[in-house]
């Protein structure tokens, strides 16, 4: 039986590499839709080479060229959100991988969700923004969403209890970034490049500095809140440099499951792909010989972020999109140049201290605290940088 | 509902900490029937605070004594073999843990079987010897055996495909033993009392001295081979110096399970006596804060019990038998003080190079085999004793 994908932010790297991973399955699984922000080259190459029965982009103003370039092609085509939408619930497919980075990944998985698709989610910010609504809609299914993050498709698979009061608790592992061990004084000269130098994942740019600062960690500690429906004291985080052990379940029995692998991202998307099944894949195998493996505390104080994460999970309501909203500003700023590497949690700090929480929020409520949040994020990375520069 | 458990090998160290798994656990289990070998006074007093429907003494010299001992308790005795037996298929158990050392287990681990119930296997060697005999029977059924060893346990918890086709191969972990790291050399010098030594597990004599010398991993490669039946190539040993990561199973996708917890037999013993449920346990969690895990390769040249082993377990039939039995007078002959540690495995080398081996064996062969070893062993030992000496 075939198995068809509609993937969403399909030229991105996550996308690029789900489609080399279902090249690799072979027969058997089939895309059925593409869609993307603004590389509409690549997209074209993608629609060419998969016959999808649609292909969408979301950036209009390139809407000619892409449909001259993909003419002759028996293929539905939509622009805009709208096309985004429409490839999310896309009727003969029913798995739905969603790999666009950033908030605007929300709606295109409450459109799956609730058109009864299965989700295999590389977005994080969707959870982290909309996982409360998403669990008073009913719509936090474990065994529809499934996870394309290393982290979490490791608790995922380690997770072998039906039962929720099982879980003692869940260890998130952290490799600490480029800049584990460094101090404040010091983190605060890094530039743009030292923080892209990731030491064990090759990831885009934004989850690069989110690793460097740890955010990345916080914003996965939320993302596991909801996709597992854990009290947030029941996720700890622990740094693993090596990055072979993707993260642990603690049993209430004292025992622990522990997922191991390379790094390698195609890992926990052929899982997320094949799942219940598993099959044979061209990631190489961990070997466990000759290897050691350390784990150790984060360093909360050089590196806030992740108590930010925790803060802003314990508040609920708007303020994780507060968090999120204000983290996306303040790298963009930092990737810039705008914006001293210690100045990202302290200008994410200020927005948080700043906003006014609404507690259970509803869709419009966490957009309009995202909007809030990037503007505040913006007037207050403007007077962080008089200050600093 | 009450799980009804039938204990063999109850006055052990395994027998004693099952108990103590089962006081902790509370209400829910209930011991019907113990049975033990010769510890006549602690079986006695087990029984007076567990109150069984029937109480087994193996060793006969001891039936008045014991039965004075436990006057007025209304508690079913039977002596000798047949009482093991009869305790091991006793109709109200539903689980029957079986703990004993050594080969005597096989029979009773058959009567449970063929009686139809769970059974909790502490008793290697029945596995060792018997595998063969029990898969032709096809009683190794996966989901009645349930493991209490560390490494299978975690093999069985890392286990979460109910395909085996999905798995790839399986790594035991080994400590290593006291002498990890040594050379023949001075192997050749270590007493008893430097063997017993364990670093990290609380074990009996026998097993030990096995653990020293590698031959229990030997015998856990083999069981392992049963238990899941597996090919004798998916099955590797790495050693784990800190016995944390307790075993392995990597999946055809590269993605590897592993099962950690701190040293502690009642571990496995309650994971056994509560499967498929977890329960809350007095056991200590593991903490992965400030921890290092190192994994190595074997030392196959200065520790050739391992690869005895092996070779035991690709002749098959009654090779096994013969390995366990003559590995059992080797290492009596050295807690004597009779044998040198490194003539344990010239020893059983010697015992196989003689055997003539038996393919597709049925219970007398392998009985036979068990015998013909044990006798050589003892004659070959004399001789290594005399050159040696």
């Amino acid at each position: 039986m075939v198995k068809n994908i509609a993937l969403l932010g399909s030229t991105g790297s996550i996308g690029i590499q789900t489609l080399e991973v279902i090249d690799g399955l072979g027969d058997g699984y089939k895309i059925v839709a593409l869609a993307a922000g603004s590389n509409y080259k690549l997209l074209a190459s993608q629609v060419k080479k998969y016959s999808p029965e649609i292909a969408a982009l979301a950036d209009e103003s390139a809407t000619n060229t892409f449909q001259e370039m993909i003419k002759g092609i028996p293929c539905h085509f939509e622009q805009g959100r709208s096309g985004q939408l429409l490839a999310a619930c896309w009727p003969s497919a029913e798995l739905v991988v969603l790999a666009q980075v950033g908030f605007s990944g929300f709606e295109p998985l409450l459109a799956a969700l609730k058109s009864g698709k299965k989700v295999a989610l590389a977005n994080k910010e969707s959870l982290v923004i909309g996982g409360e609504i998403l669990q008073r809609s009913g719509l936090l299914d474990p065994d529809r969403i499934l996870p394309i993050d290393s982290e979490h498709s490791a608790i995922k698979q380690s997770w072998t209890s039906r039962k929720p009061e099982e879980i003692a608790r869940i260890y998130l592992t952290a490799s600490g970034g480029p800049f584990y061990g460094m101090k404040s004084t010091d983190l605060h000269k890094v530039t743009p490049d030292d923080a892209l130098k990731h030491p064990n994942w090759q990831m885009g740019p934004k989850i690069t500095i989110d690793s460097a600062t740890m955010m990345n960690k916080g914003l996965e500690v939320i993302e596991a809140k909801w996709l597992f429906n854990l009290d947030i004291n029941q996720i700890k985080v622990v740094i693993h440099r090596q990055s072979i052990v993707h993260s642990m379940v603690e049993y209430i029995d004292g025992s622990i499951l522990a997922q191991l692998g390379l790094p390698d991202m195609r890992a926990p998307i052929q899982f997320a792909l094949t799942y219940p099944e598993r099959k044979v894949s061209p990631v190489t195998a961990f070997s466990p010989y000759d290897t050691t493996l350390t784990f150790t505390e984060p360093d909360y104080v050089n590196f806030p972020c992740l108590n930010l994460a925790y803060r802003a999970a314990n508040a609920g309501g708007t303020m994780p999109a507060v968090l999120n909203g204000a983290n996306e500003v303040a790298v963009a700023l930092f990737l810039a140049g705008k914006l001293a590497f210690t100045s990202i949690p302290d200008l994410i700090e200020k927005v948080m201290d700043l906003h006014d929480n609404i507690k259970e929020p509803v869709f419009s409520d966490v957009i309009e605290a995202d909007c809030w949040a990037r503007a505040k994020a913006l007037d207050t990375g403007a007077m962080l940088r008089e200050r600093k520069y």
